[in-house]
């Protein structure tokens, strides 16, 4: 028998079988299974009658919130295309992402409502805004419609079945650009499924647990877990703001089980210093991805009773590639070994392919020393880029996704990604690893956070610099952080300097942007040794 | 990106990340992912060369082993059709099968050639007999080729891929009729990979899980364990012949820490009496379907630290649709209520739809009484009949598969069966559910197995008879027995005889044959009250 696969499948399944579980948390609202699915309900037959039909781009600028989860139901329910924006680009980014989305309603939150606001009288392809907040507003920044107000308007009842194929496009990503324009990641409803998949098996999701979303679910649809976690019943825990003290607070009241977290919000927590005040769930696990987690973040992490899942993938991916699946035979393992086994990227999950390929597309050797690219390939990887077939060509080749990401490959078949292929330095014709530098200022105890970038020199053409933000309290002085590292690793990898910083340029998602510090130093020259 | 779905991809995950790790014990071989699909390997390439091409069938008759498994997986990499015998049936059984499904190659273990050896110059459609056996045989029982002389002849390379589209025919099970001809269930290969899925959510299952199959492989594909324990790089643990000292010993030898079992083999677990002598794994869980498991083999199973999961399917339908997913607030419950809840048929899977309906398609409402038809819908569902048209209509009808089972659900959305259609006794227009007097016998301390039939009756139409064997060395009597169902149901369902015999007839997979037993009491009557 022959069904389309389609996320729409897994609310469906929890709003019959689990009509009264608590289904989404978000402040002081709590939604059973069979409320979220009649809200689902009701903003598809509000979308509908706004003029959604099959196709169509419904985009969502929100913080995580139960109505941003919302919308990943009811949009693709209408055969329509979520496309959910990240809310840290700016007024001219969200305008060039709804022009080339041809975004035809846009759900947006209160609190970023006013960054649209100047475009309401540019954007002629967006038909309508609607307003995401608690209480109708006395005065909308933007003339909107109000979701609310909609939804109770509404037919509760499921809105006219739509012809669905599981190919068709379910969510458009646009992947936050580091140079270039950004791209519309296309991802089919039988992707999505896909991803759910990989998502429950890696993490041993079970239905008894308690999600916290502090990934922003516009990053590549919160790693999938909005649908993975409904198809099992499991509880979804909103959170508007990631903070240290809000995060433990929820994980103990809502008794959370699961998370995933970006690097940044990992280091936050595991150095809060009232982490030790909550009571958290016995086997609390937290996947991380974007920057392997450091010892000091897994030994603190540990200390808390808190498992890390180091998890590795794209958007343009699904994004579940590889995780780091723990083995038995690495208890009896030094800590520090354990350590630096955990921050592996891993192996591919149970329904992708994963292979690091040299320049000829042959696999390199398991060596853990060998340098190639990760490629993929698997129902999980998108359809392309929205409108963008070279960009796509690039990419998808020889039937296989080129992530761009430079990894070796461990004898015992685990990645380890090195390097963005961006963000090697290559110094007097030698390949070092920023990576590698980073994990060895890590070690340092006075060090925060560290970034490593080549800076021009005229003699090896480029050299390691350190961009270092300290713990509060902590003193450390650049030659004493350079002796550090040369004690640790061949002289050419050490940082020939280091600049004391309060705070390092990130990603929406957290991660450190690398080609932002790299900018500082390259002003006025013709070519980088780096494109 | 669009790859098809199928089971093959599963061996050759674990071939690539634990190619060390042992996949399959059997007796004193153990082989590792590497060697099974080297194996594998070698067998699709010689049965290439025995003329095996797209869509051929291959049968297979043999009691759980490493040969049979590897035929699960060299079979469909051809594109051929697997068909795995029942080998429990009679020589004339066999033949009915391997004409109807056009076997062009019989996988046939040593212990089973001679119920072959007569039909080897009767079938014209079967071009070549392999003898599966450890050594070469000086005399064979039939002409036929030795398995492992052709694996030792063949490639270890892979064949040359074939195309495969994931709609394509993998396994044809042949259901144990009951009265009419068995029928050929056509799975495709993308069912068997939602199959597996469902089986990896809903038993939790991980790549350190040990499988035991004391399930026969041919029964339902081991309920689709074979692929999804190697999709994870579990091991799976192979017996021929399921005896309780040969079961706790592999148990505790190889550390199992899951196994799926036949009631009967359940009950035989559960009531050996040295099974506290072994030290078996924490947290050990043993699935089982096909009758519910009754209070006592609960409670020793407890006892022993052995998890019971109780899961419904048919061969028709992957074969898993439901589990028995542990409810957390069931914990406070009587032990006796606990019980009963963990006797239900349980949840629709992840990846499936199951409906308890009435004659006219509507489900019933969820009030533990109402009595309705399990129908289910999904991937997992079958292809139809092979060459039986008529007889796929009967079951697949407006976009479900009737499965002829009568159930109720309970208010929280629990599936309970309550009879097989045919095994409802009807007595003075009451119904009465055979399971239901039998599940009280069960707790008659002298009680080892029981089944309630309807027999005729001038008055009643039918009324219920025991037919009971008693444990060893345990007496009761007919009044006894009857005494004590009367105490503890409506007078009208307690049997109104009770027969002692020495063992009941049962199924290949370990149901009791009731249809047999009906036989003995309604011969020489034109019509049942039941067909």
């Amino acid at each position: 028998m022959f069904l389309p696969l389609t996320p729409l499948h897994f609310l469906q399944r929890a709003a019959r079988l689990f009509p009264t579980k608590t289904a989404v948390v978000d402040g002081a609202r709590r939604y059973t299974y069979a409320t979220l699915q009649e809200r689902v309900h009701r903003l598809a037959n509000a979308l509908r009658q706004l003029g959604v039909g099959k196709g169509d781009k419904v985009a969502v600028l929100s913080p995580n919130s139960h109505r941003m989860l919302e919308s990943f139901f009811a949009v693709p329910q209408l055969g329509a295309v979520l496309t959910p924006l990240n809310y840290r680009l700016t007024t001219p980014e969200f305008a060039y992402i709804l022009e080339h989305s041809e975004s035809k309603v846009v759900l947006v939150d209160w609190e970023y409502a006013h960054q649209l606001a100047p475009l309401t009288s540019r954007l002629a392809g967006v038909q309508h805004y609607v307003l995401l907040r608690d209480e109708e507003p006395p005065t909308a920044p933007l003339p909107a419609e109000d979701y609310e107000a909609l939804l109770a308007a509404a037919s509760p009842e499921p809105p006219p079945p739509v012809e669905l194929a599981e190919t068709d496009i379910a969510t458009l990503n646009y992947t936050s650009g580091t140079t270039a324009q950004p791209k519309g990641v296309m991802l089919s409803h039988r992707a999505c499924v896909i991803n759910a998949i990989n998502y429950i098996v890696a993490l041993h999701v079970r239905p008894t647990d308690v999600y916290l979303h502090t990934l922003p679910m516009f990053h590549a649809n919160g790693w999938g877990g909005i649908w993975a976690l409904a198809g099992l019943g499991g509880t979804q825990v909103c959170l508007r703001k990631v903070e240290a003290q809000a995060v433990f607070e929820l994980m103990e009241r809502e008794g959370v089980t699961l998370a995933c977290a970006a690097p940044t919000v990992l280091v936050t927590l595991a150095s809060y210093e009232k982490a030790r005040d909550y009571r958290l769930a016995p086997g609390l696990r937290i996947g991380t991805g974007g920057a392997p987690p450091a010892a000091a973040v897994l030994r603190n992490m540990e200390a808390l009773g808190i498992e890390v899942i180091h998890l590795y993938g794209l958007t343009e991916t699904g994004p579940f590639l590889t995780s780091c699946e723990w083995q038995p035979a690495w208890e009896a393992l030094a800590v520090e070994e354990r350590y630096r086994r955990k921050a592996r990227q891993g192996i591919a999950q149970l329904l992708t392919d994963v292979r690091v390929v040299d320049a000829q597309g042959r696999e390199v050797a398991w060596d853990g020393k060998t340098v190639g690219e990760i490629v993929a390939r698997g129902n999980n990887v998108m359809e392309g880029y929205y409108k963008q077939p070279e960009e796509t060509a690039k990419v998808l080749r020889g039937g296989w996704l080129h992530t761009g990401d430079l990894a070796v490959v461990h004898p015992d078949g685990y990645i380890e990604v090195v390097d963005r292929a961006k963000d090697v330095i290559i110094s007097g014709g030698e390949n070092i690893s920023s990576v590698e530098v980073e994990a060895t200022l890590y070690d340092h105890p006075a060090v925060l956070e560290a970034a490593v970038v080549g800076v021009p020199d005229a003699k090896w053409g480029e050299v390691p610099k350190a961009i270092v933000v300290l713990k509060p309290g902590q003193q450390a002085t650049e030659e004493e952080l350079i002796a550090f590292c040369r004690a640790r690793m061949a002289h050419f990898k050490a940082p020939k300097s280091v600049e004391f910083v309060a705070s390092l340029p990130k990603t929406a998602t957290g991660k450190i942007q690398k080609f932002a510090l790299r900018e500082r130093y390259w002003q006025g020259y013709d070519k980088r040794v780096q494109g």
